[in-house]
C-alpha cells in the first residue's frame, strides 16, 4: 500500500486526496484504521490536518477530497500502527518550529530500540506520543538545530543540511527500515530505503520518484486519488508505490534528496 | 465581536463552530476577513485548524460546524489583523511543542514594542509570521521553559506554571491590551485585561466566563454559534463577549484564572 506521499511545485498547487484511493494503491485491503495526516505548506508554515481513526470513516477526509487548499509542498501520511496506540499524538506527519520555520516529518518503517541507540540526552525537543517515528525526528532536529540556530535571518546552507540528513539517515537505517520524508518550508528531503514485502518477507524499493518539467504534461493521478489542479509547471511526486504506469524511479536505499520548486537539485 | 472563545470540560465534549454566528455576536458587521483558528485538544496533542481567509468563505469552517471533534479543551480565536499580513503564519491559534506537550495561544489586544522591550536574546522560540501576538507566546514560553526542562516525567507544578504567566501577563499590560487564552494540554489558562470599544474608544471588560458544574444544565448556546453535543458535565467556557443571557461574569483586569477538568482551579 501507500503510506508515504509527498508533493513538490513550483507554483502553489491545489491538490485534493483521496486517502482511501492512495492505500488501495498497491493491493491494501480494508481500512487503514489506525490514523492518518496531511501537511500543506504555505510559506514558512504549514497546515497539519490528522486524525487518529480510519480514514475510510472520517468527514474530515471528505472535506479534503473535496477542497484540498492550494500548496507548494504536501506531505502525506497513512499509519498501520505498530510502535504506540491509536491516539492524535502518534499519528503522523509530526511538526516542530525551529527557525521560525515549520518542520514536517512522516516515516515509514521500524526502528528498533531506537529509544537506547538515540537517547535525548539534553534535547529541547520531546516527543508528545510514543512513536519511533516522532523520536526519530526529535534526534533529527537535534543535529539540524545547530545550524538553524546559528542562521542570522536566511536558511541555513542546503549543502549543510543535506550533509546532516545524510549521515542522519545512514544511522537510522542501521535500526531498521527507515524511509522518511522531511520537510523545513524551504526544501522537501526524502530518504529511501527499503520496505518488507507483507507477503513474501522480501526486501523492495521503500520510495518512489516521478519529475515534471514545466515542459511535461503533469501526470493524471486521479485513479490513484490524488487530484491536481494545475496547469503545466514543474512538479515532483514522491511515493511508496508507482501512482500510475509512467515511469517511476524507485530510489536506491541510503538515497537522500532534495527537492525545492518542483525539482530534484 | 467575540474575538477569542475557550471551553475545558470534564470529559470530552462534541463541540461544532459557527464562527461566523461567533463573530456577529457582539454586533461586528460583515465577515472577518483576515482568518480563524481552533485548537481540539485531545490528550498532550492538539488538532489545529487555521485558515488565513475569511470565515465565511472557508469549507473548512463548514466542516467545522458539521463535524467538530470531541475535545476537552478548545481554543478559538478570530482574526481582524493589525500586526502583520494575511498569512497562515499570521493566523492564530500559534502552537509549539514544550516538555512532550502542545502548547497553543491566543491573543486580543496590540502589544506595541514589544520585540524591543522584551527581546529574544538566546531564545530557542522563534515566531513564524510577524505578529505581535506570536511574539508574545515565544517570550511566555521562554520563561516557562525553565519549568518544563526541569520536570523529568510529569507536568511542573500548577502553583509555579500560575506564578510565571501572572508575572509575565503583568508586564504585557504595560505594552497594551493583552487578553490571552494560553494552554498547555493539562490547564487551560485565561488572562484578562481590557478591550477599547471601537466606537466611544472607552475601556470594556476583555473576557468573560461562565462556569457550570456537574449539578447544572449546560447552556444552550446554539444562537451564538456555538454547538455542544454533551451530557450534563462540568464545564467552563471563556468568551471575549457573554454569548447567552445568562450571568457571564466579567474578569478583572489582569486577572489569571487556571482552569482544569472544566473548572476554575
Amino acid at each position: 500500500m501507500c503510506e508515504l506521499f509527498a508533493m513538490s511545485s513550483l507554483f502553489p498547487t491545489s491538490i485534493s486526496f483521496s486517502l482511501e484511493r492512495l492505500t488501495r494503491r498497491g493491493g491494501a485491503e480494508g481500512p487503514h484504521r489506525d490514523g492518518w495526516g496531511v501537511a500543506f505548506y504555505t510559506g514558512r508554515d504549514a497546515l497539519l490536518l490528522r486524525e487518529a481513526g480510519a480514514a475510510s470513516e472520517s468527514e474530515l477526509v471528505r472535506h479534503i477530497e473535496r477542497h484540498g487548499p492550494p500548496s507548494e509542498c504536501v506531505i502525506s501520511h497513512i499509519r498501520l500502527a505498530t510502535f504506540g496506540g491509536r491516539t492524535l499524538a502518534n499519528t503522523q506527519p509530526f511538526s516542530r518550529e525551529l527557525g521560525g520555520c515549520m518542520h514536517t516529518f512522516a516515516h515509514n518503517g521500524d526502528l528498533e530500540g531506537i529509544h537506547t541507540h538515540l537517547p535525548a540526552t539534553g534535547s529541547r525537543f520531546a516527543p508528545i506520543g510514543e512513536t519511533d517515528s516522532e523520536w526519530a525526528f526529535c534526534r533529527l532536529l537535534d543535529r539540524l538545530a545547530a545550524l538553524w540556530d546559528q542562521r542570522t535571518d536566511d536558511v541555513p546552507p542546503l549543502e549543510e543540511r543535506h550533509a546532516v540528513i545524510d549521515d542522519y539517515a545512514t544511522t537510522l537505517r542501521t535500526l531498521g527500515p527507515a524511509n522518511f520524508l522531511y520537510a523545513d518550508s524551504h526544501t522537501l528531503f526524502v530518504h529511501a530505503d527499503r520496505r518488507i514485502d507483507i507477503d513474501s518477507g522480501a526486501p523492495l524499493p521503500g520510495v518512489y520518484l516521478l519529475e515534471r518539467s514545466c515542459h511535461e504534461e503533469v501526470p493524471d493521478l486521479a485513479a490513484s486519488g490524488v487530484i491536481l489542479k494545475t496547469a503545466r509547471q514543474a512538479l515532483t511526486l514522491i511515493a511508496s508505490v508507482p501512482l500510475t504506469d509512467e515511469p517511476w524511479r524507485a530510489l536506491a536505499t541510503g538515497e537522500v534528496l532534495a527537492i525545492e520548486n518542483g525539482a530534484v537539485r
